[in-house]
């Protein structure tokens, strides 16, 4: 199914380095993807069958701002690869990171969609019996309502064409249940929703969920601004840290303690595997005119291999097409999109797109 | 120590009905406090000796619409209550809820503090070896970043004078550890906070942090919006409860494993003990002229009596004294609080303060 993909993978942000990207792109090699590796090859020891290796030895990952990085720096392995994907060369792309490369070289060179308001990162958080997908992780930190309305479109598209989904539940994050509950802001967007909903299958709005129930199965997809969601998804990954740490600890804290925590140990693994966040690949960057997916850097060849099995399933579900088929059938495609405006990443219609590229948050980190 | 206080309680917002809070109020009383019990008198099966019992029937925890109840019912349980403190017959008050309740009725009957723009819910999280306060956590859902830094000093004025930390240190919650990062907002608010702390010897601003830090022992007291804040404390809540469901599956999913988790079960009782909601008596009320304290309704007597010598303690520790002491050294109270302001909740200065009691989040739990 996915043996005519190719995806664009830039092998310069993994804190294991490129030779740990390249044995996951053989992984997804054997699956049947074809791989372009950007990286420094003379790190690579040995080149996989079904991937095909271009040097570019300069990483921008750990670039503290990363719209300038990437503006001077077309030779760096990010750029090439996002550059490969714009040229038509590959189908998407795959980067460690930083994120905010990704999302200033993807608004640079592949461009928003047509009638996008912003791109926004969308993470797949494995919950055990309840996984959900949350966005905007961190690529708007400041939003209008008609790009949360976008962004449930957009996060439902995905759910469908990446995660198999057939008709994604899709809920608004805020600080109570009821329609009138949030910022003016969250209220606006909670409206638009639900009347755009109703004239589109391809989701079922469930409304609000609060902090509570966004880890309990309430909904599939859950919409928010980029500032709650970072710090939302940071939450979700700093109380399972030290959830896991104190119960280790309490599983050392008496003799009989530690022959209970042996006894357990098996059955935790299995635990462990099912919250592993390498599983789902780690941030998607939805709403350009390709589909681009960010591990997160200190991911093993796993999560790398995840990042690009996914990443083509996303291109043969065609993700960007019904992101704009839903967006189109629900009538919630900005609207006066202008060939100008799509060749420029800030925005030239006149709205106040504020999160250009020379400020996209490069915080995100995956769970 | 807490001989003189005298606290009042509205036994009208509990789950477990007047009998539980007036169990509570009896440990409380135990201990020294002076309790005026608001409540249905004629479910309040025995009175315990150093509480008195007023007869109110009448309890609005579970009318929709808080602000409008509050107005409508001055006979009512929490209406009593909150007057009795604007009397002068008790010191602070004590209420099940609802939390929306409390808030209008504070608003309207005991006053903001001079030169505060808007009261705050602090909720302490018991988060083993690395406990936090946060707020606001929905008092007040969209603020302004003068708001946040009053929020700051407010929170530090309550962890010295109720939890007893010397000099705390104080963060505000972003979506990166940088001063540039977060909403136009939080970026004004930490440039505020940072240069008022200098000044101040009453809390150490260490800055910005992410949602992975909060319950990392990164701060004693964290600073955010109320729509962020409610969020977050509920995410820490229903993370919390997933991460113990899915050990208690792990734990019973094999015949090895539930051996293992029996051994474990009285090193657990530890840890759950440590991180029971009910130990630190709630979320509280910050910023009015009295303390408030608004226990969870669910709690039992414990939470209850925590609830009640805590307020008890912030009298003696005289948080409010503290928090205008606190506002004023760090020159941040509101430049030019004026009488006609003093006796309106929605605020007479011109400010946009619009969080009148109209629209107070009832829909805050503690965590």
């Amino acid at each position: 199914m996915t043996e005519q993909v190719t995806v664009a993978v830039d092998a310069g942000g993994a804190d294991l380095g490129p030779s740990e990207v390249a044995a996951g792109a053989a992984i997804a090699a054997e699956r049947g993807v074809r791989v372009k590796l950007f990286g420094d090859a003379s790190r690579i020891d040995s080149v996989p069958s079904g991937v095909e290796v271009i040097d570019a030895p300069l990483s921008i990952a750990k670039e503290p701002d990363a719209a300038r990085a990437v503006r001077a720096n077309p030779g760096s392995s990010i750029v090439q690869a996002v550059r490969a994907v714009a040229a038509g060369e590959a189908d998407a792309f795959v980067s460690g990171g930083s994120t905010g490369a990704a999302l200033a070289a993807g608004l640079f060179d592949i461009k928003r969609g047509r009638g996008i308001h912003r791109p926004a990162l969308a993470v797949p958080i494995p919950v055990p019996g309840a996984p959900v997908t949350l966005l905007d992780v961190g690529a708007n930190v400041e939003v209008r309502a008609d790009h949360l309305v976008q962004f449930a479109f957009m996060g439902a598209a995905f759910a469908q064409s990446v995660l198999g989904i057939e008709r994604p539940r899709v809920a608004l994050l805020s600080n109570g249940e009821e329609a009138t509950k949030g910022t003016s802001v969250v209220v606006a967007a909670h409206e638009e929703i639900a009347r755009r909903a109703a004239a589109s299958p391809i989701l079922e709005f469930v409304g609000n969920v609060e902090g509570t129930d966004v880890v309990a199965g309430a909904a599939d997809v859950v919409v928010t601004d980029g500032f709650t969601g970072n710090v939302a998804l940071k939450l979700i990954e700093g109380v399972s840290q030290m959830m896991i740490g104190a119960i280790r600890d309490v599983a050392t804290s008496t003799p009989r303690a530690k022959a209970g925590g042996l006894l357990l140990r098996p059955a935790l693994r299995g635990f462990r595997d099912e919250i592993d966040p390498e599983g789902p690949g780690g941030a998607y960057l939805l709403g350009l005119r390709r589909l681009g997916v960010v591990p997160h850097g200190r991911f093993t060849r796993f999560g790398f291999s995840q990042a690009i099995l996914l990443a083509a399933r996303g291109v043969t579900g065609d993700v960007v097409g019904r992101t704009h088929g839903a967006l189109e059938s629900a009538g919630a495609l900005r609207a006066r999109p202008s060939a100008a405006d799509a060749n420029s990443p800030q925005g030239a219609d006149g709205s106040d797109d504020r999160s250009s590229p020379s400020d996209p948050s490069s915080t995100v980190s995956a769970p």
